[in-house]
């Protein structure tokens, strides 16, 4: 057991120089979106490439694979959420999964996304798919090889899924966007008339949206220690450690989206600043999974900041900041605006009752190309034909519909549908979180939101990456992914906007 | 040689990844220093050990020594001057140092200098040097293991030199140095009553002086395309690539003293931005020495930065930028204040006449504390002592006297003296481009600064680190280090100054 040990402590030395070179990654990157000069990026991509490389030797050094084998021992003798046994089990199933993959494939791969997205870029200029074609017959090559590498299997997509959401089988997403399609798809097609979210648009100064998004953060537990938030194009959380959260955003003149983007990535930066500081410099120094990430933003930035509740306390101080806008606009208006109902063509636009048909129409389409039966040729006919289906929507063009997007040029399938499945857990966490703690809503009028985050803290952040996705679910409320908490709140959303 | 080729091509691939480490490492200290959140702290210093340690790993690899040893032959047929021989030559020279220092040794030195920086803080706030006496008998102890490691050599303080200043001997700087002291000490002694500068001082908003300094930069060459200026406590320059230069700077209220630090970190940057693109990813991306960089700031600083010529253009703009302070002054006046000189006991707020005796005490008290003839224990009396006797200034304690500077904590000696012999090179390259370049003050009436800047391209610059400084100064100005050029310009700024 001495000699165990003294082996643990070696597998974390080795563990924490790899998670070092994630993080520096991670802060170049956060710096090439929010601070780079603009020549800096060739060499910016160079310094990228290195560390990338140097981490992937690290990863799969034959080295680590012999002290996780020694470690097994360790591992069987510690209960299952020490410390202990958790490094052992998610360090061996990294290691396990990157030697499955030949270091020329990655660098392929990585190849092939570059030139994917600057193909992307090209076909957006000239709206022009067949610009984009050819990548994405290269990058669908690429990833059947890449499934190949991990026979055996149930299902190819299973192989790609389970890179975002380790454990997910995509016969369960299946099931769970099957039934959001029969509910959803019904339900969307007989909306009424759009409410009038006028008030959202206008001329909203880009400082003042800034000052108030930080009131908003810090009540939600943002401090100027350990967080920052920063101008970038398009908005995203990064976290450098858990002591050191970066988010970023973007606020437009016209309108207040990139309040609303700040609330979200807020989701995502408060979920690692709360992962037990033990896990610091391990692989458990992260999100459990995609899903789980995005169930933090959503359940921010939708549950929790598109709530009366919450802007009973905040609606004032925003009038405040914009009173040539908002001082004749009702608190219950504003509400209604913020939570209108309206298919769009655009993803990104969509509101959270029509969101996941855009998430299950690109789950479809990721299925149908992986087995062939949708080839690349014939995409944007498909995507429009189920976007009309579902939403009843049509895009102008190209650049309007399958191209907006950019995850097809230059990320792997699998992705897509953890949005969506987000949106899915925050509801099942929240009707949970609200069994438990039922003065929630007095609480948010009176600005006070520790309870709600020390509830994900105890619950879900502290765990980290210790448990994967169904069992983390199984272990917060009781049982496996299930959309019934989810379509229960949309509709509840959709009825309070009916015109009483 | 189709071989020797494909050897060199391996060669740059690994120089090229060392190069990206230090630089990555670079950014995080900029980051560390600009944008890091407080709490960030411990996580950093692990990330940057990290990268160190790796650094370090491929600095000393075998395979390297084997690629050098190779390459000689390639050397050897290709021009001195060649990207190829400069590459080898350069290359073997940091591999041959670095493999004569033992991990262990090299990393102690690091624990002790982080060690002596803490213990250097505490002294401050003590006001007590005892309390840093240990930890510099540690480090002398530590500095004399290191320079064991470098034998042969002339004298021991050599070796502490070269890591700075390479090829520059001890005695060299000696003479040098004896020169200065002989004739400012008594220039010193015999000045007149300080002029007034009492129009530097006052309430200039922070925000303006930036703006005004980024004007000044911007007549420079510095452009946001691969430029940046964020706040600091202590300002320095930073260069993540030859196109991402970032300076740093601190405005206070009360003086224009940022003003100037960012004219100097200019120089820095302008340095590392001009060097040959060629030398992009290998160890020749870089200014020659310590000495030159410094010769680079204090150029544009002071020869440059407080010229007359170059304020007939910038201070109409400084006083629109400042009309309720400096609107009733005039350039004159302005000018005779910005070159003021006057003792202090504080180095880092002398003037350019009495600078260079603060770096003539501090390395040789450095050479009294290698050779064992000052004890740390007699520092604060000796550092006062010559105080007295170089400036006839008397500091009011410790803190202000021996414990102003942090170097003696956390650094190894050598690095002051490359302090003064900048000034040293940059007066003789001054005087070497203005026997070129005739017209340059009335091209700086007219905000014209380019002639100057392609000079220093073309003279300096873009060689980066291919001459070791002895070399690249003769290729230059002709001939060795040489005091006279300094200590002539520096008589004119006195004569300029007397009461006319």
């Amino acid at each position: 057991m001495p000699d165990l040990r003294s082996r643990f402590d070696e597998l974390l030395r080795r563990l924490g120089e790899i998670s070092d070179l994630h993080r520096v990654s991670s802060l170049l990157s956060w710096d090439q979106e929010t601070k780079m000069p603009p020549l800096g990026a060739s060499a910016r991509a160079e310094q990228l490439a290195t560390l990338a490389r140097l981490a992937h030797e690290l990863d799969t050094a034959p080295e680590l694979g012999v002290l996780l084998e020694e470690l097994g021992e360790l591992e069987e003798s510690s209960e299952r959420e020490s410390f202990e046994a958790s490094v052992v089990r998610v360090a061996r199933r990294d290691y396990e999964k990157k030697r499955r993959v030949p270091s020329e494939l990655r660098a392929e791969m990585t190849r092939a996304g570059s030139l994917g997205y600057r193909a992307w870029l090209e076909a957006r200029a000239a709206g022009d798919f067949a610009l984009l074609r050819r990548h994405l017959e290269r990058r669908l090559a690429l990833m059947h090889e890449y499934v190949a590498c991990h026979e055996p299997f149930e299902d190819a997509y299973d192989v790609l899924l389970d890179d975002h959401e380790p454990r997910m089988r995509t016969a369960d997403v299946e099931a769970v966007f099957g039934r959001l399609k029969d509910e959803l798809v019904p339900l969307v097609a007989g909306l009424q008339e759009p409410v009038d979210d006028s008030c959202l648009h206008g001329d909203f100064a880009p400082d003042r949206q800034r000052e108030f998004s930080l009131e908003v953060l810090s009540r939600w537990g943002m401090d100027n220690s350990a967080w920052r938030l920063d101008d970038t194009v398009h908005p995203f959380a990064s976290t450098i450690a858990a002591a050191d959260v970066r988010l970023t955003a973007r606020f437009d003149r016209e309108n207040l989206t990139g309040v609303l983007s700040c609330l979200h990535e807020f989701g995502h930066g408060l979920y690692e600043r709360q992962v037990d500081g033990r896990y610091a410099r391990t692989p458990l120094q992260a999100g459990a999974s995609s899903a789980f990430h995005e169930s933090q933003s959503r359940l921010w930035e939708n549950v929790v900041g598109r709530r009366l509740s919450t802007w009973r306390f905040f609606y004032p101080r925003l009038q405040k900041t914009f009173p040539e806008r908002l001082a004749d606009v009702r608190l219950e208006d504003f509400h209604r605006a913020l939570n209108r109902i309206a298919p769009t063509v655009t993803r990104v636009d969509a509101d959270e009752v029509t969101y996941p048909l855009h998430i299950v129409l690109r789950f479809e389409l990721e299925r149908e190309m992986l087995s062939g039966e949708v080839a690349p040729a014939d995409l944007p006919e498909a995507f429009d034909a189920k976007l009309c289906e579902y939403l009843g929507v049509e895009p102008a063009g190209v650049v309007e519909g399958v191209l907006q997007d950019v995850h097809w040029s230059d990320s792997d399938f699998g992705y897509f549908p953890t949005y969506a499945i987000g949106n899915v857990i925050a509801a099942q966490l929240w009707e949970r979180a609200t069994s438990e703690l039922v003065d929630l809503d007095r609480e948010f009028e009176r600005g006070e939101f520790g309870s709600l985050r020390e509830w994900l803290q105890e619950h879900v952040h502290r765990w980290g990456r210790a448990f994967e996705p169904p069992e983390l679910l199984v272990r917060v409320v009781g049982g496996p992914l299930d959309p019934e908490a989810y379509l229960a709140y949309l509709h509840r959303k959709v009825d309070a906007l009916e015109p009483g």
